[in-house]
């Protein structure tokens, strides 16, 4: 009898449809005991028993899977697979899906909520009106500045497509597959980063950490943009250096910075001592139907796998490609 | 030679061009040297010597105009006219101008990033995370929901129209004056303003503040709102019942509301004690181009008076209309 193990949380909260269809399955599963995302020990410590793995956005590692001797599939409820290490799965005859469309619109959503709080410094003010302060911020509308949206696949393209109904603003784009005709209502100029770093009034990142990207936007990217420029991270942490963000905000440089990716989570760093950086807790993803869409798929793979049923969601040959370029 | 006071806060701050418009015809002018907005005491203390008053919100009522024998001409900066005695001002044969869509592009992408941050619960993460709190919360996205607009003028247009890129939610509308092609992409239901009370998941207020709209939302109103609901108001203070709004909130009523505009302003109440209550400070017209706009529209408008040039801006009839029914 196969059994799963659901690292991810929450798992089955807002919507126990997944649990139903374990249950409707007669699979036997666990739910992360800890109710936090597990460290590399945790899952050594817990992995051994488990032929199926639910995964959220823990490390999935070499020495994980050394431990997890029955271990033969890993459905990632999400899209990004930096948590994996695919070659070490693929030399160990493990097999990886994902469920790379679920989540886009809800991060796609946030992300736009998060511009328009920084345009408007809406963060700032709900911060001071709970002090007891009341100042009046100025800030710019969406059509008046230069947008830069680094990554145009499945969010940032969904986000270029929700930019239209605000008027034209100049976009900056930058991909390394550019799709010509992923907002044909906007004029979109394809551009290098660092045209984006140098001109941008509002910079977004739709990026997968890889080696590529990890640190891409450091203190001489961050010191290259304007002044009272703007910073959107929904992708992954460490894609912007966290200790670097921090330096250059105390230090006066740009206007705001939206956060929701940290390189370690739960956060605790020095970017909460700053009110104008907007922090929010790795929620971009976590719409109710999202999240829901997410789980079940997920789920739905892990028991087409059990129940002998060709899988759907494998991760593609060119996933497996980018990790192997950074080995 | 003609004076001119400047009431409204700021003024020329972003960009002086009002201030140089009004140097360049040689116009005498004095700018609000208390810098907030002023109380009714404030004004008739300084009044009396001017001719003409470029406007912000602060109170100018019959009792303001006794006091200013030599007063010919308001020139509000902004829309509303809740705070200017149109009777009064009619009968003094002073005349009365505003700048009625300058402002609607900027409280339009305003409350749709106030929608945003609501619906994903932005607010209340970033004041856990600068606590050092990490949780995640659902939220729920646009086509997901009921949106309940009141008010489909100028400003909740263009809402409307801005919401058009966010996919297909239910739309309930409710206008005095229902413009049935307002926003043709979108399947508007035209309903009283009780079903949208009762059915909507998030309610937005884009009314005028008059006597048919002052405690327009009092506790009856909140209460039969779904107990999840959320309601924003970016229109005027006095529309939501501040106290009532507090005490549903602190009852567990509502799953959150956001509210730029206030009874009193600067404010300081106790919403602020409220983490799930989203406050900021009259902030809906406060971007650079719209308040820029807004200050040269209303400065060229009394430069035009003083220099004897037709009015561009004159409120139209049926204002005094709605001021004088509810008198």
């Amino acid at each position: 009898m196969h059994k799963v193990l659901i690292t991810t949380v929450p798992f089955g909260d807002k919507n126990r449809l997944p649990i139903d269809l374990l249950e409707a399955a007669d699979i036997e599963y666990v739910i992360n005991p800890i109710a936090r995302k597990l460290k590399e020990e945790d899952l050594i410590q817990m992995i051994s028993d488990f032929d199926v793995l639910i995964a959220g956005t823990e490390n999935i590692t070499d020495a994980v899977m050394a431990k997890a001797s029955k271990l033969k599939l890993i459905s990632r409820v999400g899209v990004g697979l930096d948590n994996v290490d695919l070659l070490a799965a693929e030399r160990r005859g493990i097999r990886v899906s994902y469920t790379p469309d679920a989540p886009a619109p809800a991060v796609a959503e946030f992300s736009i909520g998060l511009m328009l709080a920084l345009l408007r410094s809406v963060h700032v003010s709900n911060t001071q009106m709970h002090r007891g302060e009341w100042q009046r911020h100025f800030g710019r509308r969406i059509p008046e500045i230069t947008i830069g949206i680094i990554g145009t696949g499945r969010i940032g393209g969904r986000v270029l497509r929700r930019l239209q109904a605000f008027g034209s603003p100049r976009i900056l784009v930058n991909d390394i597959r550019p799709d010509k005709n992923i907002a044909p209502k906007l004029k979109l100029e394809w551009v290098g980063k660092e045209e984006i770093y140098r001109q941008a009034d509002l910079i977004s990142l739709h990026v997968p950490l890889t080696s590529q990207t990890k640190n891409m936007i450091s203190n001489h990217e961050l010191l290259m943009m304007k002044p009272d420029a703007m910073i959107i991270n929904t992708s992954r942490g460490g894609i912007i250096n966290e200790s670097n963000l921090a330096e250059v905000l105390r230090n006066g440089h740009l206007s705001g910075a939206a956060i929701d990716v940290f390189d370690q989570e739960p956060y605790s760093g020095e970017l909460a001592k700053i009110d104008r950086c907007l922090l929010t807790s790795h929620m971009g993803s976590m719409s109710i139907d999202c999240r829901t869409r997410m789980e079940i798929e997920a789920t739905e793979e892990a028991i087409r796998f059990m129940t002998g049923q060709p899988l759907k969601g494998t991760v593609p040959k060119d996933e497996y490609e980018v990790q192997a370029l950074r080995a």
